[in-house]
């Protein structure tokens, strides 16, 4: 696939739909069980990201897969779709709409096109070849977006166990990493400070940031994130901001050890 | 009004989406204004105010009215429906999915009844008369109730600013005090610390805590909130705690000023 053959939109966001629908159909309704880091899945985690596997598959054969739930198939080329069936599994079974469907496609490391879907909210946040779209609409580079309403972070719901955060202004905390990553992309946030990130909570995000002048980058030392040594690596050493340069810069300022 | 007569359930669910309706139709597309004291208001809070004002006195003439946007009507005896059209105003401008419409039903200090309804989310949360239900389910009440998923807190945007919260779990702030309270009602959130709180954001989740074995405290004494004197007395003089006696206690166990 060459850059010129990106997936388009209608069809990204036509998976991601897709896999809300079949997401919505267990909502409200199942038991989670414990995955061995304690962190929650449900059957619905596991429908979604088969069916993820099955219809990018079909659509786009050469393109691998890395999944949170243990796809893993291998494409031809340095393409490889990043999934995340259910970012914000807690909130989905806490019965909170939050909760999303995460699409992302990487060019060896380089994020190159990815769709966020909140299927609650009938919401797609959606990047292909450096333009981005929230919900149809073409989303401004974040230097130009005017902000209307009250400016606030949006931060991980455990980071008050580790850290203190300075933030001047409201701090939210919504129940997904990519979730909270786009909003920064579509400038209602103008930080978010993301833990124990995974590659797959972050894939299409970085796609959404990367188009509108945003980036991810370390909290620790501020180097962006290289997406394709996270999806080497295991656990990240350390908490991921995103954000501009400046407001990177300003959350990074803030921050401290508790 | 007798207790007989308080309003049945259908017709408060049936008021609460016709505001919803209303607001959704502002939704993503309206412009905020400042409120002297600094927060934000809109066009659709005013258009749904209106709209309750006129559709409750429609039904039930006898019962007076307090509103968040300036709504005061004197009704015969002591029943007052107390609304807040919009719930979490900054989250509606924000386009975030957890804003909410409130109706509480107040007899002198007593709630007998209230719905707060999330439009986005498609969500009921009502109380009449001692009973509660969420999207038509009966809610039982909280020393009944089991946990599913990952217990945690709902906490105000900004209790950060003067609060340091040793709670040793997670910790969400999702833009509305309504909201808060009535996740902690359906057991989904183990507690709730709500910031500057009004009448018109609790008098609804006041009914349905009331009616599941929960209740309003203030987080300084552990005193319980009489709702009646929060209505005379404009500002708060501090954070209120929503949870069981039992999670009320460990809540404010855990709090300090920083």
């Amino acid at each position: 696939m060459s850059v010129a053959a990106l997936p388009d939109r209608a069809a990204l966001e036509a998976v991601a739909t897709c896999a809300g629908a079949v997401a919505l159909a267990h909502f409200r309704a199942v038991a989670p069980e414990r995955k061995p880091d304690a962190s929650l899945v449900t059957a619905a985690d596991r429908a979604v990201e088969a069916l993820l596997d099955r219809e990018l598959a079909a659509r786009w054969p050469d393109v691998g897969l890395l999944g949170e739930e243990g796809a893993a198939r291998a494409g031809r080329g340095g393409l490889r779709f990043v999934v995340d069936p259910i970012d914000g599994t807690s909130a989905f079974v806490a019965g909170l709409p939050t909760w999303c469907v995460s699409i992302g496609l990487l060019d060896g490391a380089r994020p190159v096109a990815g769709v966020v879907h909140l299927p609650v909210a009938g919401e797609h946040y959606t990047a292909v070849g450096g333009r981005a779209w929230w919900n149809g609409r073409p989303l401004p580079r974040l230097e130009d977006a005017g902000t209307a309403g009250d400016p606030f972070l949006v931060a991980d719901s455990s980071v008050h166990l580790g850290l203190r955060v300075d933030w001047p202004g409201k701090i939210r905390s919504l129940g997904s990493a990519a979730y909270h990553a786009v909003l920064v992309a579509r400038g209602a946030a103008q930080a978010a400070l993301l833990g124990r990130v995974r590659v797959w909570d972050v894939a299409a995000a970085a796609a959404l940031l990367d188009a509108v002048g945003g980036l991810l980058a370390w909290l620790d030392d501020g180097a962006p994130v290289d997406l394709e040594a996270l999806a080497r690596g295991g656990r990240p050493r350390d908490l991921v901001v995103a954000g501009t340069p400046a407001t990177i810069g300003a959350l990074r300022a803030v921050v401290r050890p508790r």
